[in-house]
């Protein structure tokens, strides 16, 4: 298999990482959590901004409930992580919440959330990149300034590179997570040592404005209402913590542990950013406004439309670090690409999830194939086109796009906390020793706190993001769930169609009792040769050659050829008066057919096999057609007796090139020798 | 065949018109004039304006030069009709210019020919669709504001009916070519009865106009280029005189007279119309100009860029019966009508030549069968886009369209001329009969006159066109020539390796000894138990079920389930860690042809037949990846057992329907059955 042109590629890039390999790759923690956490992390580049700029439509002075939200964000971060290291016990196969809504909810539970978590990952793709254009524009003046050009160029850079089949390796997430994640802390702290120990002033460049409140002095259940929604935008931080528990096979041993303790290490990084960033832009004073042109004020005057309001992050980056400084540039471009990296997790994560779908039969069953690359296509095109469709809708804003965001993920928390509340009911009823039982109940009560929590953030964010566009994301679920009920119903069907019978074989399975060859035969050449030479092998009851009369003068020369070269299967030749090649065979075949309903006729048709697309066009079309044609005439079967033409070598090499490539996610999917050896998670 | 649904919709467009029944509609000289004579009769509605606005290049004195110019385009006219005459009396069979190219100048020649018609076909539909759109725009101001929108609009309107397959009917061409043809003679008729009888002045719309002249008062050589360039403008009135030279097996007998006779008819009609027009355009006083905007002056000052300039054909119908007028008003829609029928004789020639030059293997093979949907479509869509593209690229202008019209006529009518001399020179090599001696030294005479003149015009053409326009003619012309030679190298290269030897078997033809047969299982149902009775017929020396262990769990429920049915055919399970399919089968096939390379391999895949294309998506994707891999594998045979499903039935209608279409252009082309009666011309 291996040729001598591939050595300076394999020394490049190094050897192509099949997944038989897979199993020396497992993740030690290290790994695992910039692998899995990107999308969390990241998105405290974004969640604080959110919290401020909800608040500000009731002025300025509401900005001093933001570190209450942040205590709320940061009870219900633990409150998750906690609910999750339960699950990562409790399914080491890693088959996540659709897998745990499904077995302790039932099918539709577990549709509903994959539902949503398809929705999710179109979403995770624009708002991340959305986000990470903005905050790459506070140091890059012209990306902001061509938002929807630089997204949708991201877009399709992400895409490529997962179509190319792009290796997947640790280090590559680990070092711009890392680079992020030491960033914010070294802002933190050196943020806290400027204002607590020099005891510097540090201004964000828009502490001097001034914010026009768009509801001046809420009081009562509006004030409540907008702290409602201020804390569902900052719920934004929690989307992707479910990663970790899809992902437990990829650890290494313990994996259940590790798993947890990821998990674990990951929701503190997490709230630990969130606080620090919103303490740091009270500290410094950042406006953000919901409308910044009107809005927002500046000596007096609204700062207009061609203001660019730059995400939270990058102001507190300004004024801890200084504007232009080297730390400000690095913590813009680490935050932009992890921002990316967590947008690629998505393309990871959608055609896994459409991977465990098809095993399901809710997905075209070529979906299930592992390292089916056409299938990954799809999915990786499909989702980049919806993407790409809401960076357009919403030009590029992730404020306006984070509106549709987080619904999906809590349906999914919530769905997936109360099937692990049903999970242990299930398993008390059972279990005896009263050392796990105590233990059991100890996970019950803590996913049963996690499904009433995130059930509760899930009606807030219903209420109050409804109107403001959590509206699609409903209508992108509602799509998907109806799509993939409507998939699996056509595979039940046809599934209960071609069941077997049992007992003595019914009438369409009666062993016919003879069957006729026929090989279709246009001109004398070496592929009509071969495929007459196998059909005599097969030693069928009756063996004719058949051709069509297209040209008199044609089929008057294949006749004399065909005698003078002595070949022992009878010709018969076909009538076409309208040089139609298929319909007479098709009639021919027929009439066969009804002489003899009881036998079956063996189409034979020499082929060429060539290399290239284009030289595909010009052979085998009318073979094709019929072929296509022939499965529809029942007692017939189809053989195809291929010729490879010189230029079919090329395809080879081609098809050979296409097996070594690998499929997006594979890292963090784990060895699937490991996960077959896991029990199915369908009892 | 017949169902009963069918039955309103025979009685509403009448049973479809197959092939078959094409024998009873011989065109009699009255339909085959208008069917094969919209595209030169048409012709008039712009040839004498282009005459004019070039002439107007030398200022309006110049048009006096225009009833010499008018002249020489009878006299050119006439040349054409009666070497054409020649050409349908010795080639019955109606290859065209094409073929007499090739059999009397060699297959370069024809290939040369068969671009340059190909080009044509596509500026045909340009420009008589633009040119239409003028006229209609002289009735219909809307028109002629939004002229590429309506122009494209027709196109896409032709292109749908034409895919559709709209039964050619020659009544819908009789109709308007007549209305047109006799609307034009009252004209000229009511024109000289005002002028000549009443005495009454007409006036055109532009005949109180000036035309600054660009270059006042040309003479000697720059005169001369003028004029000549003015002739090779008004020579866009012979295009498509060649058209029934093709169509002479449409004809009712005697065929080549009553196809001679209508030809004669054609260029009197056509030559009296084009006469007539410049004639009164004249007496108005039209006036044209190239640049109409700044060159046409009214009242002292250029009209301007908002001027739209009406065909001459339109100005004179306004002088003569009125603006608004009955008969001004249906002579511009017949006009615009007549235009449409010209383009529309292309969308049938295109698909039509391709079909022939598809049997001399310089186009795709499947071009060449009749009735094939799939191919015709292929090239309308082709001739739709080009024509789009030079719509859009030239503003559907007509004036500028023209610029590369032409060329590839008289590239076709000059080597078809000198091809039919060489004809006579054969043929008077072995004639001995001086009666038909004389005969063909006088057709002989004729067509070398006919050569000798258009190859003038052609150089004519070229030089006074070629920066104009003519260039993007030849380039087209190049690449189609290109790209049919590659297509011509590629089947000879193919058929030269393909080509079955003489003499005992070569080595890969011999017989092989043995075939094993391999049956692929993925789950016992009735697909798979068919597809088992259908290989346990063929009596195959080896026999086994194969299947792929991807999921261990559902591998042992087959391997009981294969047990308890105590199916007798030895179930072998091939390992794959990796959830492939494709790969451990090609492997085991090679495996199996390594141990015996004498020996074929048989595999056998059930299949399921669906009946919409979105059910193929979710079935059998799998196995056409195996096929389209197996098919690469050498000795190798691959046979399809189908099990229709019981939506299949749905596709089994749509493929009888898709049977009863007709191809565009089979009116004109004649039957089938005539065609393959006579004599081949290939010798």
């Amino acid at each position: 298999m291996s040729k001598l042109t591939d050595v300076p590629k394999r020394i490049l890039i190094g050897r192509a990482l099949r997944s038989d390999r897979l199993g020396e790759t497992l993740l030690p923690k290290r790994i695992a959590l910039p692998v899995f956490a990107s999308d969390p992390l990241s998105s405290v580049a974004y969640a604080p901004g959110e919290v401020l700029l909800v608040l500000s439509i009731a002025g300025v002075s509401a900005y001093h409930f933001s570190p209450w939200i942040a205590v709320a964000v940061v009870v219900l971060m633990f409150t998750v992580v906690a609910s999750y290291r339960q699950n990562v016990h409790a399914y080491p196969s890693g088959g996540g919440d659709y897998e745990v809504a499904t077995t302790n909810l039932g099918p539709k539970a577990g549709l509903t959330v994959a539902s949503a978590l398809l929705v999710d990952y179109v979403l995770t793709v624009a708002v991340s990149i959305a986000s990470g254009i903005e905050n790459l524009g506070s140091a890059v003046p012209f990306v902001v300034e061509h938002k929807v050009l630089c997204a949708t160029a991201v877009i399709v850079l992400l895409t490529l590179m997962n179509l190319r089949g792009v290796k997947e390796s640790g280090k590559l997430f680990a070092i711009p997570t890392y680079v992020f994640v030491g960033g914010v802390f070294i802002m933190i702290a050196w943020g806290a040592f400027r204002g607590l120990v020099l005891g510097d002033t540090m201004s964000a460049p828009t502490a001097d404005y001034h914010i026009k409140a768009e509801h001046q002095g809420l009081a009562g259940f509006a004030l409540v209402f907008l702290l409602l929604r201020a804390f569902s935008s900052g719920c934004a931080a929690l989307t992707g913590v479910e990663a970790i528990s899809n992902g437990v096979p990829a650890f290494r041993k313990p994996k259940s542990k590790n798993a947890a303790t990821t998990l674990a290490l990951m929701g503190l990084l997490a709230v630990t950013m969130f606080c620090g960033i919103i303490a740091l832009a009270m500290v410094t004073k950042v406006r953000m406004a919901e409308h910044p042109a009107t809005d927002l004020i500046h000596n007096g005057s609204p700062v207009g439309s061609g203001y660019v309001q730059n995400p939270v992050i990058s102001q507190v980056a300004e004024a801890v670090f200084g504007k232009g400084s080297f730390l400000f540039i690095l913590l813009a471009a680490a935050t932009a690409l992890v921002l990316f990296l967590a947008a690629n997790t998505a393309y990871n994560g959608f055609p896994l999830l459409g991977s465990i779908l098809a095993q399901d039969r809710y997905l075209p069953r070529q979906l299930h194939t592992r390292g089916d690359r056409l299938a990954f296509s799809n999915g990786i095109v499909l989702l980049a086109g919806a993407a790409t469709l809401l960076v357009f809708i919403y030009g590029a804003d992730s404020t306006r796009l984070i509106q549709l965001y987080i619904v999906g993920v809590f349906v999914s928390f919530t769905l997936s906390q109360t099937g692990m509340v049903r999970h242990w009911n299930r398993h008390l009823a059972v279990e005896k020793d009263q050392a796990k039982r105590r233990h059991m109940i100890r996970s019950r009560a803590i996913n049963a706190f996690g499904a009433f929590f995130t059930g509760l953030v899930l009606v807030v964010v219903l209420v109050t993001k409804f109107t403001h566009g959590a509206w699609v994301a409903l209508l992108g679920m509602c799509i998907f769930y109806a799509t993939m009920t409507a998939i699996r119903k056509h595979y039940d069907r046809v599934a209960e169609e071609i069941a077997a019978p049992e007992g003595p074989p019914s009438d369409d399975l009666v062993r016919p009792s003879r069957v006729h060859s026929v090989v279709l035969i246009s001109k004398i050449h070496r592929p009509t040769l071969r495929a007459l030479a196998y059909a005599k092998l097969m030693r069928s009851d009756t063996l004719e050659a058949l051709t069509v009369n297209v040209d008199p003068a044609e089929t008057k020369a294949l006749r004399e050829e065909w005698e003078r070269r002595g070949i022992d299967v009878p010709l018969k030749v076909l009538d076409s008066p309208y040089r139609e090649v298929t319909r007479p065979v098709i009639e021919y075949v027929k009439s066969l057919r009804k002489e003899s309903p009881r036998d079956a006729v063996s189409v034979i048709i020499p082929e060429y096999v060539v290399g290239h697309w284009y030289e595909h066009l010009l052979h085998n079309q009318s073979a094709l057609r019929l072929k296509g044609r022939l499965l529809f005439t029942p007692g017939v079967m189809v053989t195809s007796v291929p010729y490879q033409l010189q230029s079919s070598e090329a395809a080879k090499v081609r098809a050979r090139k296409r097996q070594e490539w690998n499929a997006p996610g594979a890292v963090r999917r784990g060895p699937a020798q490991e996960r077959a050896k896991e029990p199915s998670a369908k009892e």
